[in-house]
């Protein structure tokens, strides 16, 4: 059975490095597709192309994506024993949505006697059944992803909408496909985007925060069950934000952290 | 007066996007050249080409640098009213050393009315005059770079050398140039890859950090005076580490973020 996820991101090799794939709709907010959703097409082709999962990949947003076919055209830098690295545009027609780079990489096992430092926990929430639905748009609509997906999100972070924000550029929650297929790293690329921003827990008047680039570095392979995640931005300033995530799986191992830099729109 | 970083990093247009450079001397660890070193000239190169300063540059690390000529191949991805794209890669004759991908464009000023939302402050440490020099390497050599640049560290994380690690994996500390030119959005582009990796100052036998990715965020433009730099490692496990680095000016302003995804190579 293949997931829904891994068939709305699925690609085709149509040449020597050049993958054609659809931009599904439903993995959109108000028409344009979901930044993870688009990196979750991007970082298959590239992991295709160089044989390996992800380790770092970053990507570059160019312009929004309606629903429609594109194509990702993916050039190998270099291939090595253990790291690949390859660089890749996402296209729609003439128009290029996004830019990456990125390096693949299987996840080694920890080597005898190696001692994890590890500061930090997953984040501390209610259970999935106790946590919150996204909130909807502001005029109201579910968008079509929140279907997919099953995000619970810590109740005193989903408020916003309601005109009960928790002050903190915070938000925490529980991430799952609706299907409860396993995430892996593709997956895991798409989970760093698939949250609400966190800026709309603050006072900053801000409606929408275009990512202008996000990093995402895969550092486990989850294990099955809903995973623990952790938004947080904490410089709001001069038109710009960065949002740091963590991933966290069932057995408390952080998978991934990611980190974007957004605009902040002034109001108008 | 031409500060030596800038004219350790200058660049020169030879072509459409084509540059050259030298990786001089002195600015390696060990005879390798430092990544943030490489990383200025390759962003140097980039913000010349788009004619802007870097908002967000990634570089992947594919091979160490000697010094030598090297030249640097930019590829403008778009040119907006505000942003720039590019994609650049390193190149030592054939023998590639980075490949690039950043967005460029000037630091906004805050509108009127912004309210910044900052959660954090500098790092606490004492005056630059009562920290600390870096240490020797483990042979005793102090390296030349150490020579260009005016770093102090917090004296409690300073003694790593002397078998006295803090048992965080931190290291604080003041940065200058020593001919204290002014550091710019270039010159932060070093600062955060001029400090000793914090893994150092933990129990993990590790004698070197390869870096495989390094993303720095300007955030924005230092005043003079010596910037104050806090580095940290959270997550060291399976083979791999962060490294997030914050760097503030003297006016208390969060200057620049950045986090790189580094190699634990097994003790041989």
């Amino acid at each position: 059975m293949t997931g829904m996820y891994e068939l709305a991101t699925a690609v085709r090799r149509v040449g020597d490095g050049r993958f054609e794939a659809d931009v599904q709709p439903g993995w959109d907010i108000g028409g344009n597709a979901n930044g993870g959703y688009l990196l979750g097409i991007a970082g298959r082709a590239m992991a295709e192309a160089v044989g390996r999962p992800p380790l770092t990949v970053t990507a570059h947003y160019l312009a929004p994506a309606p629903a429609g076919p594109c194509r990702v055209d993916v050039q190998v830098v270099r291939s090595g024993r253990r790291l690949a690295t390859a660089t890749a545009s996402l296209w729609q027609g003439d128009r290029q949505i996004m830019q990456l780079l990125g390096t693949f990489g299987e996840q080694q096992p920890a080597f005898e006697g190696e001692v994890p430092y590890i500061v930090g926990a997953p984040p501390v929430m209610p259970s999935f059944e106790e946590s919150t639905a996204p909130p909807p748009l502001p005029d109201g609509e579910v968008p079509a992803i929140f279907g997919k997906l099953g995000i619970r999100m810590r109740p005193g972070d989903a408020g916003f909408r309601d005109g009960v924000k928790s002050g903190r550029a915070e938000i925490g929650g529980w991430f799952s496909f609706a299907d409860e297929r396993p995430v892996d790293a593709i997956g895991l690329l798409f989970v760093a985007d698939s949250f609400p921003p966190p800026v709309f827990n603050t006072d900053h008047p801000v409606a929408w925060v275009p990512t202008v680039e996000l990093t995402v570095h895969v550092r486990g392979v989850p294990a099955p069950g809903p995973l623990r995640c952790e938004f947080r931005s904490r410089f709001i300033q001069a038109g710009l934000l960065e949002e740091d995530g963590e991933i966290w799986d069932s057995t408390d191992h952080l998978v991934a952290q990611s980190r974007q830099l957004a605009l902040v729109p002034r109001p108008s």
